[in-house]
């Protein structure tokens, strides 16, 4: 393990299984609050500025960078280990049966993707800026996916405290996983399963007919298409696909880059235009690193604004019910680009 | 269809099928809401009398009830259908191809059950007030479950608006539906796979796990017990289950109800006095009534306290991230009791 993060006084956290729905959770004592602490539920507090002094301005408090673009005080994006890691790398994997049940420890990487400027949001962000946090999440997806134990990793983005943003300072965050939850697998197995009935990728077939049909395109350029997709989980969800069936992010071409970035660019703005800087998450989904093939799967990004709180029915069920059509929130973005369509 | 609903001025729903996670989400337009007023999150706002007047207190200007306990201005409990149903039932099943898509209208109940106290909250219920809910809950169960059409019914309660109640007044909502989605099936399957390999049912197996540990116990009578679930998605979730392996909630016999009812009203109490009257969601997982035998599944009530917010890497993975340990939270809930263990 070449890459160790020393983090002393953080426990490791612990992965249990749950063995109805085989899924996995994270018990991550290291951010553990005690019982009481969860009476009060924290004030609502979507915006900039609020942490004096910020602990992402000034990252001499911080652990050191795993990487930092730029020099000295002049760094325009960091990388830092997880203050509160879910996953840590101190420790060889070890599972642990009890009874019906199966827990292992946290092992992986948990990092932050610091940007310098504490008041700018990405949609507030140049394309060319954009295209250098595109960079970093790359190398870093790289470089993390060289472990062996590593099947799984993640990127992703929480924007606003009601999206589950903590600090306020615009980051994103890494998690390298060995494990793949049925979250993630279930759509694995619709890939592959239509891929082996109709010998297309299902994804293709998807932009084929939305760009076909038309109204839930947001943006198009050569190499990208936004949209927004047709089973939406949740009002204004949009989407980034490459229009080149390719089923690994870490493989992007820098020209393709630059064209994700310049999706990426233009469908945070329309949302901000469109729902005033509202608090979202996005995240990649791409194919495990766990060096199998994928043929069937196809990358892309996807956004979910907080329009709507997941409650009893999308819990028990896991059917989301959304009050607006794709159609018409595509629409709606659409009206709110600067260039238009 | 005996049992139509008349809800003339709201537009039939839409379910769509996702074909790569093979979910489905459903597209209510009856609650829709112009794309302009997603901008302004709702102010948060839990806690009771807000309405003037609460039309929920005004049975008058609701539809007629489905069911009516007690009489006239001294009623108790009502059931009405849903005024914006995500799912109603004046049409036959009309599914739709589109591309590599597929829809079907929204086909199926959405029903509310309102108990008569505005000002009081389950957790407030005497044990009989419980007894008296879990009955109509049943009643409507076994009642919806006649119609050849629908495969699962849902009965959920969302209490505080930061869990998805719109009403302040206390009622729980009951969804039947023609769909089963893989939030649903993962766990069916998954029960079913360790009922063929060990000829046991896997949710015996953890009941007898946790009573063996005792840790994660919260309460317990002669026929159900109440824990903190072993790999639990969020702090402080509770589950009820009976003893007995029993697939079938509607099947319920009455002794049975009463101490399901003793249970549900001592996890309730035990929640309130712990986090202070939180937000919560609660329903029942019960076996789809589809005709199939379900032999390895086994009956449950799911809490879930709005402890933390999903955030991009539960949405992006499928995987919690859960911040105190079941076996800490059940303690703290213990130590609230009021006959304490």
């Amino acid at each position: 393990m070449p890459d160790k993060q020393l983090v002393p006084d953080v426990p490791a956290s612990e992965l249990r299984f749950d063995p109805v729905s085989q899924g996995w959770v994270v018990i991550a004592t290291g951010r553990a609050k005690k019982p009481e602490q969860f009476v009060k539920p924290k004030e609502e507090s979507h915006g900039v500025g609020e942490e004096d002094p910020c602990f992402f301005c000034d990252l001499k408090t911080q652990l050191p960078p795993k990487l930092l673009k730029g020099e000295g005080d002049n760094w325009k994006i960091a990388v830092v280990p997880n203050k509160y890691p879910a996953f840590t790398c101190c420790f060889s994997l070890d599972e642990q049966e009890i009874g019906p049940y199966k827990k292992i420890n946290g092992l992986g990487f948990h990092e932050v993707v610091i940007t310098r400027d504490h008041q700018k949001h990405i949609g507030q962000f140049t394309v060319e800026e954009v295209k250098e946090l595109v960079d970093v999440y790359q190398e870093r997806y790289l470089e993390l996916m060289k472990e062996k134990f590593i099947n799984y990793i993640s990127i992703f983005h929480n924007h606003g405290y009601a999206a589950g943003a903590s600090v306020a300072h615009p980051h994103s965050q890494i998690i390298a996983t060995p494990v793949i939850d049925p979250g993630l697998s279930d759509s694995l197995d619709g890939s592959e399963k239509y891929f082996h009935q109709h010998e297309r990728c299902i994804h293709c077939d998807m932009i084929a007919e939305d760009l076909k049909d038309g109204r839930r395109i947001i943006f198009e350029n050569e190499k990208f298409v936004a949209l927004c997709p047709f089973a939406s989980k949740v009002a204004f969800e949009m989407r980034i696909y490459p229009k080149e069936h390719h089923a690994f992010f870490e493989q992007l071409g820098n020209e393709e880059k630059a064209q994700f970035a310049e999706a990426l660019s233009a469908a945070m703005k329309m949302i901000d235009a469109a729902l005033q800087d509202p608090p979202y998450n996005f995240f990649i989904h791409t194919a495990p690193c766990n060096g199998k093939e994928y043929e069937h799967y196809h990358w892309h990004w996807e956004c979910f604004p907080k329009t709507s709180v997941w409650a009893g029915f999308e819990l028990s069920t896991g059917i989301e019910i959304s009050v607006i059509e794709p159609e018409k929130a595509a629409e709606f973005l659409r009206s709110k680009r600067e260039d238009r369509f």
